[in-house]
């Protein structure tokens, strides 16, 4: 999210705490805040390592937005300057013609508080940054961007389930998906071990409800599972072992294992994951957890392509839609951040 | 072994490195190097947490020596006077009546170079520390302390199999015991991952042949297995996430997992292992690679009491002779250093 989750976290003297996205402006269907959907006017930033950003990522492949909404991938390490398109031909990201994500910050406001942090939606015509308020941007895109979905594009947000789903989502971002950085942030034994119970303790609260229901609310995949799947399909490469969240790895959780290989083996998931970015993030960037910076060789990814068997249970992925085609050929996520099939 | 393994390893500079054990006379039979086998005249220093030293807690329950060997238990946090005897009354040992183990390598060599180590042997009537050979140490317990070893004692070296024991256990000392020190204490990534691969390449050499036999060499417990289980009962705990030996957890692989449990459960070895010794050892001692030193709450250590079927391989445990009996009640393992059942 931010640089090295640097903005948020604080080794050392005080507990870890996540910042509210300082740009809250909307791109809605009427424009209400200056930001009406177009196609083509904005440029979606991401690292594929953020598991923040990466639920854009998801829901932007699901709903069939990447001609609408283009996309810059920056490096999986920032610099001091935070996230740059290092990835790009000249370092520069060649629709913004910027190399740091920074300036595009920079244009909208001077000096702002807070980090750089990802996702952020940018202007393309005005290279400023519209929003980089992770909790509010994929809902947009599920309800704000109709006009542009795909056909067959699933309902991600649908209203019916808003409740369900908002509550489902506050807990498991509380414990789980905060709750690993609270874990591997935490600078005293205690803040860690309250992070890192409250961690397990969700993810075992939430097992018997996957045993029985493929999905985790209604009988689709919906911003619920988007979201709790950014964090689970980094667990076992990143959290397990670089936050010590390890009283099990998920690979050890039948069912849990088994959910997340359903939905990384769903289009628009799993071929949105880039391991490569996200061990080398976490691992390289965080220096006061991993000061050798050595990025481990495991785990062993081979299994992310193994039958799930979730099928058996009740539940249709993408509703009365259909899914999504393959990725744009310049959206491939490249080898070495995907598993080889044994 | 030493402290924080830093007369051995090099943060920074250069690749890591196990240092030779300085004192190397022998405690024999025939007394030959000064240190005939006596009973009570010596005491073996251990901590619990180190996987050498743990070798040798290993063969003395196994060969009933408890009583003729007498036991110092370090404690798992060194400081920089390295192991010191702070859990017993006044921090002193009660036997020897020093502080540090550093004052009996003191007694027997002033200025001596290298590290303070464990295991290490102490001739209790003049304080001066014998040993240092973690290599030998254990060897001789199985030989030359016969006449001390108790009735139905197993031969854990047994004459007509020790080329091949001796064979395994150089491997599995390059490439296991050693090697995940390799890999946890390398600088460069080049150096963690030449390790690392060769750990489980190793280990992935070792499956089939303990898929076909329940021990290492021959059907009967030797010092082979002795020495392959002082790594892997550490290896989940703290080499799989703190060392990066992370390709698999040994709960991962069937054949391992049920190799390591059969032994944990076997008088003599799990009696000896403390896991709250081990974690709290090696996450708040190295900090060059956990400058935080807050210790992981996982693994889930109630798998270790679950049933392995290994009893199903054609295999004696102790050939002829028979289990030990329990530890003597001041020996037994902490409660925190031990699985609970589920």
């Amino acid at each position: 999210m931010t640089g090295s989750d640097g903005g948020n976290s604080a080794y050392g003297n005080r507990t870890f705490q996540r910042s509210k996205a300082h740009f809250t402006d909307r791109i809605t269907a009427d424009g209400r805040d200056g930001w009406p959907v177009e196609p083509g006017r904005y440029r979606l930033v991401v690292s594929r390592a953020c598991p923040w950003a990466s639920r854009a990522l998801v829901s932007r492949r699901l709903l069939g937005l990447e001609s609408a909404l283009s996309l810059a991938v920056a490096d999986p390490i920032q610099d001091d300057r935070s996230w740059r398109f290092t990835l790009d031909p000249d370092g520069r990201d060649p629709v913004l013609g910027i190399r740091y994500l920074s300036e595009a910050y920079d244009r909208r406001e001077a000096d702002h508080p807070g980090g750089v942090s990802v996702p952020a939606i940018v202007d393309v015509p005005s290279g400023k940054l519209v929003t980089n308020d992770y909790q509010q941007i994929t809902l947009d895109l599920a309800t704000e961007w109709r006009a542009l979905h795909r056909d067959g594009a699933p309902d991600l947000y649908p209203e019916a389930l808003r409740d369900e789903i908002d509550a489902v989502m506050a807990d498991v971002y509380e414990d789980v998906n905060n709750g690993v950085y609270r874990a591997g942030f935490a600078t005293e034994q205690a803040e860690y071990e309250a992070a890192c119970s409250a961690v397990f303790r969700r993810l075992e609260l939430l097992t018997p409800r996957l045993a029985r229901q493929r999905y985790l609310v209604g009988d689709t995949i919906t911003e619920a599972d988007i979201r709790l799947f950014t964090t689970l399909v980094r667990f076992d490469a990143v959290y397990h072992g670089h936050f010590k969240c390890n009283r099990w790895k998920l690979a050890e959780n039948k069912v849990l294992w088994g959910y997340v290989r359903d939905l990384y083996q769903t289009p628009g998931f799993g071929d949105t994951v880039d391991f490569d970015h996200i061990k080398r993030h976490y691992y390289q960037v965080h220096t006061g957890i991993n000061p050798t910076r050595i990025v481990p060789l495991g785990p062993d990814l081979s299994g992310w392509l193994t039958p799930h068997h979730r099928e058996e249970l009740a539940g249709r992925p993408f509703g009365d839609g259909t899914p999504p085609g393959p990725p744009p050929p310049d959206e491939q996520v490249s080898p070495q951040g995907r598993p080889t099939p044994k």
